[in-house]
């Protein structure tokens, strides 16, 4: 399954870092009161593979992913903590291959056409552009899409307010990931998703 | 062949997109009208290849070539139609090495040093510098070819009128791709044609 | 062995270009005389092999080092001649393997996430950020350390005496690569090699 099917309609994924078990209801719970129902699990703590299978048992209606995957152990791990999507900051032909044979969507990042051709060349057509914003952000990707009008995006890395609305308003991103949103808490979690959801919610493609 | 042996001293190549076979002779006899007598056909469009053939057999004085061709099977068939020099966005290996097989130069896009060294180790040393205005333009050039001497680039993307003989006064680079002067009528498109011709002849290297 | 290990607290690292033999004594003198016990030599030019040798044989306590070597043939040379570290522009997995066979550490260059899980895929997670002015300079590096926390940099192209404690103040920096200190007569480069240890010394991590 293609990962924006997944998303279906979800626009803001939130990038969550779980340091600490304690942690998962505050941000997992900010972020669901808040109404965004999804999560790319950072899986670079100790604690990633618990904190996905909380996630997943404790907000069923969330949609939880793995990000920061880097190779296949991981993938494998994280797919076996159940998570439903699987993100790298780059392009590792290992865990699309393992996310492949388990059906579950990967998204890898790339910046560079190279890049954008090899995921093409695996049947991937979603990218994720990171770090966007050392990488010509909106512009950059507009540049992308002139040569690869088939891909679609979703830039990470220095999305926030502010500029939310400039990238989601271009029809080549799917949708942004950012953490702006996963910090404070919960209430401020859940205040500043809300937030986000409105302004996604502003846009008239 | 180097490709650039094959351009002859071209040092302009404009980037056509042809969507309806009826804007060929627009198009095509524009550039030629004005002197441009060279084109990258992007292979994206439905009729790329008859473009291709249409160009070949319509203006015999005009090199033509394939654009955005991403994976082998694109390239086989840009070949077929009589594409005299292949190119992409970024790197394919497949594409390099049936262009290699057919005898016929491949552009193959990079903006890193690990790209150029891969280009490098595929006896390619002609490089598009893709998409220019994200990776630094002019400056981006400048220092992958303080790392690479031996390489010489043809920058495209956000490559206009304005900063064409910047672009060209600089040694390490070979030509320059552009789409600003495929666009208009006829009259108009011979004429931003003689115009770059003219702006890249000033240059005193 | 880590190069940051064999570095042993040098956070500066001279690259250096000999272009004729007789340049050898005024270039490694003068940054041997300041104080500047590192050299990545430039395999580029006709004498880089011997310029390695007469460094390794004339300043035994300066750590001489291979730069600009793309692939398995002048890795082979550079580590023939005595190179004690092997520096790449880009990622070249065969440099990889003939580094670690010979026990010699190897500095890739990547600037992409994809790149880095590459590096890392290879057991490497010391980089070469190179051409960092191209690719967002200091805050390039926080976008992919966020990321890749694992992950050290070692920025090279652009880095001077005006940015030099800007990089090298960030904790994910282990040392800077730059040419300002390699030029002019004996006495200047070894008064700007002090000067560059100085400004390295005056940052308190």
């Amino acid at each position: 399954m293609n990962i924006e099917t997944l998303f279906n309609g979800r626009k803001i994924i939130p990038v969550v870092t779980i340091e600490r078990m304690e942690d998962c209801e505050r941000i997992f719970g900010g972020l669901s009161d808040g109404g965004l129902l999804a999560a790319e699990v950072c899986f670079r703590t100790e604690c990633a593979e618990e904190a996905i299978r909380y996630a997943r048992k404790t907000y069923p209606k969330m949609l939880v992913g793995a990000g920061t995957v880097i190779d296949g152990g991981q993938c494998r791990r994280a797919l076996g903590a159940g998570a439903q999507f699987i993100v790298s900051p780059g392009l590792s032909e290992d865990v699309a291959l393992l996310s492949a044979q388990a059906d579950v969507p990967y998204l890898p990042g790339t910046v560079t056409p190279t890049g954008i051709m090899r995921a093409l060349a695996l049947g991937i057509d979603r990218i994720k552009f990171f770090p966007a914003c050392n990488f010509g952000g909106l512009a950059g990707i507009k540049s992308l899409s002139a040569a690869f009008p088939q891909v679609r995006f979703m830039p990470t890395g220095g999305v926030d307010q502010e500029n939310l609305t400039d990238y989601l308003a271009y029809p080549k991103i799917f949708a942004c990931g950012g953490t702006w949103m996963t910090r404070g808490s919960r209430e401020e979690i859940s205040q500043k998703s809300r937030e986000a959801l409105a302004l996604a919610a502003s846009i008239k493609k």
